[in-house]
């Protein structure tokens, strides 16, 4: 199949089909799954608190866009959907409801944030982060093209740190909480490479 | 600055700056956030109890690519980072392993399965899936171009779900459990606005 659409990029320099997978690991499936054709992993869903609270943490100082909010009051909760979006991506949003929605849920990397409504004043009331038991979510991760300068940022303005950049064993890496105590990862993409290439 | 760039683009109509958010929510922060340039979404984290049901649920049931294996045999767990990737993008992935680290970091929409050495081969062991008390994390989404197509094909490969398509208040979309107990989204992207067209 790959053959007939583009075969100098399908095959390798052996001439053999491209590799489904870049790793080897028991469990992997090798063949092509043409059922899951177009499929995106479109969002990451967490319960917040205070959308209040949220939304200030996540556009001034993670610097995300709301994209689209969806109201069930029968349900009494509200959906929140943020994203990067640069100033060009952010000129192709459709400007109407209906057709943004459709953006919303057709688009990579989206951060959706549930309000189930009346928590928030609720002072006792607070979700559990994944981390601590009994664990399973661990956390959602920010590339950032300068971690420390991003790190030293993020302690001017008061947020809260699991681990500093060069806390640890693994140097060059950050863990900051969001408000309602989820980890967030601050990496560099090129951290470990460069890494490598200095020791 | 947006007028330096691409005026076209980035006034309104009626020639204001082009507005941050395309909602409004108490909380919202209007400004720019230059600081913030570059950040992406980059990673969602969930810890997994057994790799090899793993990667054959999310590599032949979903359909995605194993991206980056990370090793750290001293800290005894393996990071696996799949992704949804077409033939194209494929074929833009780097073959050395240290381009194709920095390509993992840098990417969008990656999903980060951990796994601590040892928990599969433990009965009783498992991990929490933010659902039920403590409730937290809710879901990953994927969106799909056929909800009803995704979901007759999920149901023939004996994935347990959660709520089929047409299940419950809300039509059109399912929620289904990967291997640990993790429920998946799956979404249509025009469903809401066919929905309303046709009502």
């Amino acid at each position: 199949m790959y053959a007939d659409i583009e075969p100098e990029i399908f095959k390798t320099k052996k001439g053999n089909p491209m590799p489904k997978h870049f790793e080897q690991a028991p469990g992997l499936h090798e063949g092509p799954v043409p059922e899951t054709e177009g499929y995106v992993f479109n969002q990451t869903m967490l319960r917040i608190k205070d959308p209040e609270r949220s939304m200030d943490f996540y556009t001034r100082v993670m610097g995300m866009r709301l994209v689209r909010k969806l109201d069930f009051p029968e349900m009494k909760f509200t959906l929140y959907f943020l994203a990067y979006l640069d100033d060009r991506q952010a000129g192709l949003v459709p400007a109407d409801d209906a057709h943004r929605t459709t953006y919303t849920f057709g688009r990579e990397a989206m951060l959706e944030l549930t309000h189930n409504w009346g928590t928030e004043s609720d002072r006792d009331f607070a979700y559990h982060s994944g981390n601590e038991e009994p664990q399973g979510f661990g956390h959602i991760g920010i590339a950032v093209p300068d971690v420390y300068a991003a790190c030293e940022r993020f302690e001017d303005l008061k947020v809260e740190f699991v681990k500093k950049p060069d806390d640890g064993k693994m140097k060059g890496l950050a863990f900051i909480k969001d408000p309602d105590g989820y980890w967030i990862e601050i990496l560099q993409p090129d951290m470990l490479e460069k890494q490598r290439k200095s020791s």
